[in-house]
């Protein structure tokens, strides 16, 4: 066969680990793909002085290579929304197949992009946008693809992981390690994306729609971060067997969709409750298989530039497929998208993990257990201490059985209400994970 | 597009979990695949009591499903290595496409079949052989193809590790676990080829051609089974912070590819170490993405029949696809097979956990020292204990560092031939499955 011929764009992290990997591997890829995949240009507004690209030719305009004749596949490596969709929609007019990392772009604006590529018959093709180098999104498309995919459960953000492991293992406190976290580059300067759950909600999205077949509805994702977890939470959790990881959930019940990003309690004996650090893992349920689990590296220049290549190294072995002969963007046929709505999270079913401070008094759990009975809510489990010297506020600790949302929100209002109960009730979702 | 029309070749416990699978959830599967899968025939020497096939031809003969015009896709269920073999050769002689879920047909006569294959530009597929309804052949030859694979390790089979798993959690005794393995139907009633690990040298080479390119190698595999693993050891491993788990190993290395199956020493905070019960898990250490890991089901009906729908979709969906342009049968195209030799296990490099009966006298730890360290091989952690109340005898722990095996191998005659050391001396080979 031909070479097949590659244009990347964007030379950052990513963009150098492909550019690395495609070279340095270059045998190997060739010989499982049956010919050469060579870069015959790269877009980049600047060089990167840490990625050596020998004689490539490189245009400062990255649209250039979405309208240069001598490509076949464009790596959108840039990032960010707004060049990024111009740039894809600009090579896919051009008859391009397009590989992407962009999980934002995906999860915003995929409906729209894969229209588009349907209409010339190209791929687009997204691995690197979910779990980095975990070949998750071919795993949910192909791999169980003779199931009915139940649910999901996610570790799908390495800088969350890495913060709530550190709280867990060194009792350190949320900001001390968000702190470290930035130092070593796992965060950004600005955390939100990660902290407050965005990033993991853009992937769960993606996630979603390959195992349901339903169209991807960023809006419609509930997302809770882990900034209000307080390290007694996590000491908590470990007391009651459980380990506190920051999920994204998504779940095809009879009423609809579940898709909510929050912490969550799982029990510590699960697999996934054992990915610690920077790791990602993703745990599928599926009517035929059971439960699976991937896990990996979920970001990183080489990591991420491994599910690259590995689109692009799909893309080359079907070059010339018919378009009806390849994988569908979305795992299901265009045509075949179910309508199922998403739920609002009020009417997600879960458990609770719940924290208040209580007056060190007669009564006060009596009044608080007599209004979760009322509300048809049991209590599975409950911690009670002593209060610390000198303090007239006790923590009380209780895990809920599996409630309707709305109905627990209600018993919390009424909770928070109540004379022996000071400040807010801390609440954390519980999942059990199991099949 | 036009149906895709299925032979189902063998009725029993994976037959019938694929025809339900494919009825189930046809509405599912042909949403992604853009068509109908339809069972057009089944071939089967009996009826299947536990499987409702409705009008489903049966033919009594195998073979005149790899006869059948109307026939796409045969898929071939029917185990062992005579028949099967001669029904996949008719069926691709008659231009079929074939899939498989037997590892020992794969491993053992794959280069022929994949030859002849080549030949009539069919596919033959088999994830269903390795591991069961975990994705891994796909991770190997897809996910992970612009990696070059450094080595991996996999608990393969499930009857092994809950044998492993049941010895370490209730303190049970191998013989005692391996009959009710074999009541619960775990374990077939001869035990020899999950038990002494020939199940799992099937599938190893199997995921060792398709990660480094070389051909299927059944008859280089070390083998070596769990029977010989004692309670005691189990507990020892776990005071030093390991767990015992029946790995097969596929590692590359400058002198050549190490392939062995055996019982293995590993950390127990790895992952990997916490795969417990029947479950299967691969860890594949990549030179871009790093350490990924795929967890699940590795035996049983509808596990099984996941992975065997998988394929038949992957089939269906690129039926009329030319041959160049298919993932190729072992990842590299064959004219890209390398030649690296399997390495002989005296050649193999590893740590090993040493179990021996010493006479309660001064110097015999001493002298035991010292024949490792003139062959160069250092203790790593020890565990003496006191002989028990009136016996004169006591175990002796030691874990070494990493050594080549036939250095090993010799330093233990020299120990076994000790005056204080009574009896033979129980080794286990320790691996870090650190990147």
């Amino acid at each position: 066969m031909n070479p097949v011929r590659v244009g990347i764009c964007g030379l950052g992290t990513v963009g150098s680990g492909t550019y690395a990997v495609l070279t340095r591997n270059a045998a190997e890829i060739a010989a499982r793909v049956g010919a050469e995949i060579t870069v015959s240009q790269i877009g980049a507004r600047r060089d990167n002085p840490n990625c050596d690209i020998g004689n490539t030719p490189v245009s400062r305009d990255v649209f250039a290579v979405a309208e240069n004749p001598d490509i076949d596949i464009v790596v959108e490596l840039i990032g960010g929304t707004t060049v990024a969709k111009e740039l894809v929609l600009k090579a896919i007019a051009n008859g391009k197949h397009v590989v992407t990392a962009n999980k934002a772009l995906i999860a915003e604006h995929g409906n729209e992009i894969f229209a588009a590529a349907a209409e010339q018959g190209v791929t687009v093709a997204f691995e690197a946008a979910v779990a980095g180098g975990i070949p998750i999104i071919k795993a949910l498309r192909e791999g169980l693809a003779g199931n009915k995919i139940q649910w999901l459960a996610g570790i799908i953000n390495g800088t969350g992981n890495f913060i709530l492991s550190e709280m867990r293992e060194k009792g350190r406190d949320f900001n001390d390690v968000l702190a470290e976290a930035q130092a070593l580059g796992y965060a950004e300067a600005d955390p939100t994306f990660d902290v407050e759950g965005i990033d993991a909600a853009h992937k769960l999205v993606i996630l979603a729609s390959l195992a349901f077949g339903i169209p991807l509805q960023f809006d419609k994702v509930y997302t809770e971060g882990i900034s209000r977890i307080a390290q007694e939470d996590v000491t908590y959790a470990e007391q009651l067997g459980y380990r506190i990881k920051h999920l994204g959930i998504a779940r095809d019940t009879e009423q609809g969709i579940e898709l909510r990003v929050h912490p969550t309690l799982i029990p510590e004996k699960r697999l996934i409750a054992n990915v610690n650090g920077v790791m990602n893992a993703v745990l599928v349920q599926s009517d035929a298989v059971g439960p699976t689990l991937y896990y990996g590296a979920g970001a990183g220049s080489e990591p991420t530039a491994s599910a690259v290549v590995a689109d692009v190294v799909d893309v080359a072995r079907t070059l010339t497929a018919q378009p009806e002969h390849r994988v569908p963007y979305l795992s299901f046929h265009s045509g075949s998208l179910s309508s199922h709505p998403v739920l609002p999270i009020s009417e997600v079913e879960t458990a609770y993990y719940l924290r208040m401070s209580a007056l060190d008094k007669p009564g006060v759990l009596s009044r608080v257990a007599q209004i979760l009975s009322d509300d048809g809510i049991s209590i599975e489990a409950l911690i009670q201490k002593e209060p610390p010297e000198g303090a007239n506020l006790v923590p009380m600790i209780i895990l809920t059985n599996r409630t309707i949302e709305g109905r627990l929100s209600a018993a919390v209002s009424r909770i928070e209400g109540l004379e022996g109960i000071v400040g807010e009730v801390t609440r954390i979702r519980v999942e059990s994970l199991a099949g």
